[in-house]
């Protein structure tokens, strides 16, 4: 840190995403990327827009709030689009917490909310999990904070319905609950349908994981007018053109290939369920996860030994330390022949 | 505003950017945007990694500093990529300014510096310019505040040189100096150079003007290692995978065909120089801009009926208020042939 750096920040901590070695080729099952290319239609957009970049890109982002809206059966303007879900994220820190405001979230769940909260000077609480990692909904009743619920939640990928997350946002009514749907896609149910019964929420979703846009950086809130409205006041007072013009061309690229989508989320599905069963036979513990990826323990060797076993022959997972995960890695879901090559590198390493 | 909106942005009135009107074809000269495409290996480039967007950017951008530090004369580690130049900007204002230590920036530069004052919560102090629209660097010694100078200054476009600036940093060792280069490849002299003898310099730069990147969004800070290491610290905290893939590509893609930039920007700069030798035979006061657009008022016309005529004549120019400046437009220097439609277009307004 600079002698220069402001004191707000001076213990301050960054968020550590997963690692990207480049020294061997892994196979990589460490950030819950998608296995399968972009659509073809996303690829040959963003080839288009990328001869004329010398234009700017539209900071209204036009055609695609359109098309997304669409997709998601709400009108234009309630819809932001936004470079990756983080930045929206950090922009519902940013309108909707304060000093007299707090943030509160589980305390097992996507690990950058507690950064966002401190980069923006925002008190937060975290809430237990129980000790099956589910979330019990009356410990979010009326807390007087804006919630960050993450559904299905990460690294435990154990989803709420729908209706229990209603029950949240109606036991708040003068707070926003930020349901932040990374990896709604793989089988859990989406709240975008309560946004007109309700104007404390914001749904925040991402094109990283079931649209095959990581690298793409493409990220949505959905929400009533007004919020939008908050949250647009913020893109213009941080960065207009957020969102460059091959982004918003694969994304429309890939919004007119839904089936491709959809297509590839049921497979993915198909091979989580599959590793779930097959990992359970083998004695681990596992979460009923609802997303591109599992969460699993087992009784004869640690989390972190599994980890770096499974890195020596070359596949990477994800391992978080913390009290009552450090037992536990996280592993994306890819094709079935990736599947079956963890297996077999798992049975070796136990046997 | 929501009714949930945090009080802190009660007042704040975000930045408008450039009109980006779609009812009809305009020949584009509000907001300076390069008149030629990006160079060939940049959409090349670009098109190759739309192909693998299922992958996270590299967070670290390591190609990409490498290779812009390359050409800057600089090490990889003195240098960090953005979302724009806009994204650095605002991390500058995070990063070097609060209550304590205020921003300053002339009363006539880019609008948007008080919009990040604003969203970050730091007092700002306006510096006159001069009447003939020039900066008077005392006015900038030891004043207790972080720095911005747009350099060549906009919407003027008029150039402080090295050494001038070199004194307003060694003037202010305590505090933050940003240089904005946004402009600067059109023929004022760049600060990097002095990132090595001062610690107190920020300089930033854009590929949006001269490197006809505009849509892609890509700007730069280039730094001493600890400044550079402070504005790491704001985007591991905000948005790490900020540059998506196919920027970073066609960024590298520009940097590898740097004789194009410099063909472009040579281009430009003697369109400029014809374009203001033949307003001011038309009668309009110029200034003597370095930049890709010209500073242009007429005693017989006021620059907003100047702006709107044009406007009907389907020639857009950037048109600000201002007590100092409404009689003026800010003009983006395009090709030969777009230079010349316009100075047709007012010559038939004048006569």
């Amino acid at each position: 840190m600079s002698r220069f750096f402001s004191e707000k920040y001076s213990s301050l901590v960054p968020y550590t995403p997963g690692e990207q070695p480049r020294e061997r080729k892994y196979l990589k099952l460490n950030t819950n990327e998608s296995p399968f290319p972009p659509s073809e239609k996303a690829q040959k957009y963003a080839s288009d827009a990328a001869t004329k970049l010398e234009l700017y890109s539209d900071p209204e982002c036009t055609a695609l709030h359109a098309s997304f809206a669409g997709i998601c059966g709400v009108q234009s303007d309630e819809v932001i689009a936004t470079n990756g879900s983080d930045e929206i994220l950090n922009f519902a820190f940013m309108a909707y917490c304060d000093k007299n405001t707090p943030a509160a979230f589980a305390d097992i769940t996507y690990g950058f909310y507690s950064v966002f909260a401190d980069i923006n000077n925002v008190p937060y609480k975290k809430i237990p999990l129980r000790d099956d990692f589910g979330i019990n909904i009356s410990d979010y009743f009326g807390i007087g904070a804006t919630i960050f619920i993450a559904n299905p939640n990460a690294p435990t990928g154990i989803a709420l319905s729908r209706n229990e997350i209603e029950e949240i946002i109606k036991a708040n009514p003068d707070n926003i609950v930020v349901v932040d749907e990374a990896y709604v896609d793989f089988g859990a149910e989406s709240c975008v349908p309560l946004i007109h019964k309700y104007d404390n929420l914001l749904v925040t979703q991402t094109f990283s994981k079931s649209r095959s846009m990581a690298g793409g950086r493409l990220g949505f809130g959905i929400a009533s007018k007004g919020l939008i409205a908050d949250l647009k006041t913020i893109k213009y007072s941080t960065n207009p053109y957020n969102v460059n013009s091959m982004t918003m061309a694969a994304g429309l690229g890939v919004l007119e290939d839904e089936e491709y989508t959809r297509t590839n989320c049921r497979i993915i599905s198909e091979n989580r369920d599959y590793l779930l069963r097959e990992l359970t036979k083998l004695g681990f513990s596992v979460t009923p996860s609802k997303t591109n990826f599992v969460f699993a323990a087992h009784p004869n060797i640690s989390g972190k030994t599994l980890y770096e076993k499974l890195r020596e022959m070359g596949i990477l997972v994800r391992h978080f330390d913390g009290a009552k995960i450090s037992n536990y890695n996280r592993i994306t879901v890819g094709t079935r022949e990736q599947t079956d090559t963890l297996l077999d590198a798992i049975k070796k390493i136990l046997s």
